[in-house]
């Protein structure tokens, strides 16, 4: 017999005898006449009913236990569902121990339920659902870079340059160093670190390609446990070369953004529609059908700068825990109003304070309020989604802003770049969890990670 | 004037006025009464040829500079080349000190010489060339796996799992901890390491899934500088769910390498070429032309045992630093005589030791010579390139073997996969330098990688 996936049977033209389903029992149901069974194999979040002659019964077919059903594939007799399986043998290849399974059947359990058993939760319909999605995301993300010509990078995990993220950083050691405290020798002979950003590694490339991206893990050792933060978690970054101004940054912000979204909303309705139904139903999402998709997007381009942000928010009705002044971070709660300001859409702000960003970003000569060529995009309910600047590309001015930070030696190498064959480039990075919790309405970003790492947890 | 990349211009159909190319002089051609410049922005290894007046002619005009020229695109009359573009204006970005530069114009550096660079090295032609294959097949191992329906799995790089790989794990803390060395409090609560491999947590998701896999960093604290070992590497990994057998495995690892290797061939045909001409003229590598790959994979089913590796290694009229003998590892010097052996051609090897190998692996129950459902895949010039096996997934045999280990309270989250509905299952993890090193023939394997760490070196 043939070999079917569940998301093939269910979607199958014709009858088909002789095929063999295997899976997982998500339901059994007993009657007189007739045994129905629910098989899911992970292929879909739709389950593909098995009807069986209740001689086939079998006190190891329970919810939770892994089977093999031979049969035929039949057209269903049910409204709700294309086709079925007509059993002619049933075999529990792996039975459950439903007492101790910590999943019960037909229970929608809480999220942070679930959470606690990170070695099962894949095995729930959200997060099974959360998983195709992410790998979905994950699949348009590449073609989307791929497509448009950009070479793929896998920027380095251990680094030995500590000057950007400060405090923050985990530091690595092989486990004789970290037990044998005192004169250490270092294992890459200098301190080595986590990455935070691939971003300068990204501008390496960017000198010798057009056009670069990387996707993969960035570190934090931030000492939180809210809902918004993870130890570890994934970065989309992109850096363009030649670039004649930040509206080129944007760009590509926007049309990744839109790209990655009509793809997986077209390869996983299903799926994103269930976070839409009982995840986040009283929020506003994207429609899984399209047609609002249009309209959210028409809001795209909506666009003010730091200034205008200021001012917004201190002609504001309400008061902020932070007092919004001009040389000041937006926090949250700055975040939060400025989108609800601009009508709950995406909303890009640029030029920020020159102090308050790193010496990489690209001086704007401006005054007395002096900014740089920085643009963050907020998003509803998430807030910042992603960052992004021009480089500073000219060479004096770069030597003479690390200089005045005492980082001129540490970084010769990017020095270096501006004195080959500089050019105007900027990029920006996007928070890969965020971008889900954002298009699926989930507020918790441990529930958008297959195995959340955070301040006193690290499971399995 | 429109931007036109340089392997677009290339194959042009049609002339095309007022078009605008961007990238870095490779090199200056003066002659009486032309100019030549050759331009490369990173979207293929070939040039772009430049025709000008010499009154363009400007100093800064240099190798290694970054210009942008606008002019009219044309058929070439050379026979090399297709089109070359008539400038009609000349822009320097930003020029090169070539005097400082370590790179020379028309020279072929060796490879260690411009591993010294790592910000400029992808400056060359070949660094470059491997840049994009390497682009390319992380690309095609996304879309083979996603084609065929499995599921992507970010598998964590921060795990608390410390059991697998002993004494060569790198440990993590934060900043402070470093440097308080006493009484320490880990971030995590636990001690928490890099991750050798994703295996296990694949093997979670195999509960769910039928089909997953993996891609992404993993970390050894080898203390080798060898041209054999990185601190930092990629691993591709699948899980296989409803395995029948280690047929079932090798047949994915088989599909993975032809479909890849087949797509980079196709894509990249300029860029492997280099390597097959420059870098490893004298190896039998893989032909470009397609013709040879196909001889080259009807080789592929080469199967032996375990046992007969032995007795091939046993019968050799070489004598082997380590002598070969029954229940001991295969050392790199037997793997490449058991290549040449069986005619430089990919071989799988069967069914290894019980005792040499790690507790997950599936137990056959066989003896006096007792051997677990392991196969590794050795190819020439590199030794082992993928590693799989049968996962033992009944949970008698399991929980015996772990408590004979001392290690049954650290996996109890592994041993209740195989209480609640387990299923046999399988899967394997590929090296993907050793792979770029396999198809292009690069002898180290700090020159597949853009930023190599290793013992003692961790540059940018």
């Amino acid at each position: 017999a043939a070999r079917l996936r569940v998301r093939d049977a269910l979607v199958a033209q014709e009858p088909a005898g002789e095929v063999k389903v295997q899976g997982w029992v998500r339901s059994v149901r007993r009657q007189k006449e007739v045994l129905f069974l629910h098989i899911n194999d992970g292929s879909s979040l739709e389950n593909l009913q098995v009807v069986a002659d209740p001689s086939l019964e079998n006190r190891d077919l329970t919810f939770g236990s892994a089977v093999e059903v031979q049969g035929k594939l039949v057209k269903s007799p049910h409204r709700m569902q294309n086709m079925e399986l007509k059993a002619e043998t049933i075999h529990v290849v792996g039975p459950c121990d439903t007492l101790s399974f910590p999943l019960k059947v037909k229970e929608r359990h809480p999220l942070e339920y679930v959470r606690q058993f990170p070695h099962l939760r894949c095995r729930t319909n959200t997060l099974s659902s959360l998983l195709r999605i992410r790998s979905e995301a994950t699949a348009a993300i590449h073609s989307f870079f791929q497509d448009n010509g950009y070479v793929h990078i896998h920027t380095p995990i251990i680094t030995s340059n500590d000057c950007e993220g400060a405090g923050e950083l985990f530091q690595i050691e092989t486990s004789n160093e970290a037990k044998e405290s005192e004169e250490k020798t270092h294992f890459f002979n200098v301190p080595a670190f986590l990455t935070v950003s691939g971003q300068l590694h990204l501008e390496v490339m960017a000198g010798a390609f057009t056009h670069v991206f990387t996707f993969g893990p960035t570190f934090r050792a931030e000492d939180s446990q809210s809902r918004r933060h993870l130890a570890e978690f994934y970065m989309v970054e992109a850096e363009l070369s030649f670039t004649e101004s930040l509206q080129d940054v944007m760009q590509v912000m926007e049309d990744l953004l839109k790209t990655t979204t009509n793809r997986v909303l077209s390869k996983c309705p299903r799926d994103v529609e269930l976070f839409h139904k009982y995840i986040a139903p009283a929020q506003k999402v994207i429609n899984v059908a399209g047609k609002e998709l249009q309209s959210f997007y028409s809001f795209w381009g909506l666009l003010i700068s730091y200034n205008e942000a200021v001012e917004i928010l201190k002609q504001a009705p309400q008061t902020f825990t932070f007092k919004p002044e001009w040389g000041c971070d937006l926090q949250r709660e700055h975040e939060k109003y400025l989108v609800k300001h601009c009508g709950e859409v995406p909303v890009f702000v640029l030029n920020y304070p020159y102090d308050l960003k790193p010496f990489y970003m690209r001086d704007n000569e401006d005054g007395p309020q002096h900014t740089v060529a920085a643009v963050d995009l907020l998003v509803p309910g998430i807030g910042e989604l992603c960052g992004g600047s021009l480089r500073e590309e000219r060479l004096p001015l770069l030597q003479s802003r690390l200089q005045r930070l005492g980082l001129t030696d540490a970084y010769q190498w990017y020095l270096d770049l501006r004195k080959f064959g500089s050019v105007p480039h900027g990029g920006f990075g996007m928070g890969f969890e965020r971008y889900l919790q954002y298009i699926l309405g989930v507020d918790n970003i441990k529930d958008v990670i297959p195995f959340p790492r955070f301040s006193h947890s690290c499971l399995l």
